[in-house]
């Protein structure tokens, strides 16, 4: 294991699980700080090798692999989620993997996270019912009450793996939606839906010394299940997102970045929807903010820098470039106060993150 | 040739001679539009290679690589004045050449460049000679009087290739620590020494369409003939620098960003000093401007794309990190309103750019 607790200085490798956007990002910060960026991912041409010193293509269950690929790296950290528990072992048996498997554990289970958030730190969430066949998913409903989502506990994201319930002829359809009994034990949670007015997330960062620090938190509208928007700094705050994503990272002696999102009730009261153990999307503003932005901040906290500012300088509003909106670079570039992102993506899907912009006020 | 004058979509390639820091910092700017980078450097771990999709390697004065190289580009730029002439040529060929070869040609001779400047533009620079022997060199020092400076009319930089002549015994000893009798003909000029107030520079931009922006005004500071500070925007600005650099900018057709150092005198007159047919040190502060920075602009420039918005959200100062002073990182880290910039450079030597840093305010 070449890592260590301490800080790691320029000419250190930072290796990423992941090599999609977040991974881009998160490479382009670290060679700021003069940090080597190693990507694993198994798509040769993906956004983050265009720009990494190396790239290891392998599948993530691949354990040998990722092994190889973290024993020439000082630390490791990822871009989703959904890293396999036995990719995660593997790595961290080489270098020091950051944040640490917990979070992955809590995180890519809506069970264990909403059980996790609920039960161990008191923290308010929607309420939910494991689902283990129709007919808990019928008593569920009956507890919960209309309108319900079940959700599959594991790989959900942008929508996918979800289906809303709005009275009782919806429960077959949605059972079947999902899977229903070709599905393994234990693999849907139900939710009760929420009538919330802001959906609002927090980015925020705890330091291997276990400092905290947040950016201020930020609003954002979702179309088709995928985000669309973030306005930050968000028009009120009360300061209590952020209480509850500091517990969340002391909780679990997490380092790096986190994403949590809140539904906001119209009695001001949050819920957590679900937390990212990750750069976050709706922490791309922060790259033209002025502060220290996302992406620098977590490669900071992994390398054991201390953490930077995250006090903007201005009023920033993201637009993610979902599909064909990506095409409308050229009247954007006319924008002044407009700053482009893509992601070198070569092939424009529907429901495709491309890129996003940061316009600032 | 795979280039033209229309606009370069995301996925075209964007080929850089050259592999130091500012083409690793043009490369980042390229990668957030969507644009490939290819680096041609006779070094292979050099730091634009470290972040670019692909490295050639070669020596500049191979034009069959050169045309392997550009052919594969969409547009061809460059990092340093110094592209020779058969390189420029060899890449111009295969794809357009952004700044064009007059650029270069103008930029690279201390002789060219200032009586393109005096003669063709009437824009005021310090008094010169051109010097062929140590006769005229006598000759010039008793017309421009003491002291001058005596320097190369090629491949000087950061005060290397010049000594000053305080006072008639300096003559030959001058004259033999640049060469003296060894040197081919026409390779020394003398200038007159500046009793500058100020030392400024601009950043300037033109656009494929001919429109030209430029930055606010900077105030440099130099340590050993290196540049020490910049800070921007400059206390005084009368917009005269501006102007001259615009009428520079046309004169040569240019395409791309241009730095245009000045030394401003006690009347507030200002003499253009030299012109860097390229991004330029004095510009790095742009990164954290809030504006569209230099490196993006050059990018954007060159792709043909609209220029981007010059105006910045606040002040900057830039300090770079020469030899040592990068080892002071892990305090710069510790600073709120610091933003550190390194370029993977594995050898500490003195004198050399290592990083910078901008502290925003």
């Amino acid at each position: 294991m070449r890592g260590s607790r301490e800080i790691l200085a320029p000419g250190a490798t930072i290796g990423i699980l992941g090599g999609g956007q977040l991974a881009r990002m998160m490479g382009h910060a670290a060679a700021r700080l003069g940090l080597n960026v190693h990507i694993y991912s198994p798509v040769a041409d993906c956004p983050a090798a265009q720009i990494a010193n190396l790239l290891i293509t392998g599948e993530y269950d691949d354990a040998e692999s990722i092994i190889k690929f973290a024993s020439d790296c000082d630390v490791v950290t990822y871009e989703f989620e959904n890293v396999p528990a036995v990719t995660a072992k593997a790595a961290a048996s080489e270098a020091p993997l950051r944040p640490n498997a917990r979070a992955l554990d809590v995180a890519q289970d809506r069970l264990t996270e909403k059980s996790f958030l609920q039960a161990q730190l008191g923290i308010d969430v929607a309420g939910f019912e494991d689902i283990d066949n129709v007919f808990t998913l019928r008593r569920a409903l009956k507890r919960l009450g209309y309108p319900g989502v079940l959700k599959t506990r594991r790989l959900g994201y942008d929508g996918k793996g979800q289906v809303i319930i709005r009275s009782e002829p919806d429960i077959d359809a949605a059972w079947e939606k999902l899977g229903g009994d070709t599905l393994p034990e234990n693999a849907l949670i139900l939710e009760a839906f929420i009538p919330f007015t802001r959906e609002i997330s927090i980015i925020a960062a705890r330091g291997l010394d276990g400092s905290c620090k947040a950016y201020p938190l930020t609003e954002n509208t979702h179309e088709n299940h995928i985000l669309h928007t973030s306005l930050a700094p968000a028009p009120r705050d009360n300061g209590e997102a952020q209480k509850i994503a500091f517990k969340i990272l002391d909780a679990l002696d997490y380092v790096g970045v986190i994403g949590v999102e809140f539904f906001e009730m119209k009695t001001g009261k949050l819920l957590v929807n679900e937390i990212a153990p990750r750069v976050h999307n709706s922490g791309h503003w922060t790259q033209n903010g002025g502060c220290i932005d996302q992406f620098e901040q977590h490669i900071r906290a992994v390398a054991g820098w201390p953490l930077g500012s995250t006090v903007p300088n201005c009023r920033v509003k993201m637009t993610n470039l979902i599909g064909e909106a990506v095409n409308q670079w050229p009247a954007l570039a006319l924008q002044a106060n407009t700053h482009i992102h893509l992601y070198g993506k070569k092939e424009v899907r529907a429901g495709r993150k491309m890129g996003h912009i940061n316009q600032t006020s």
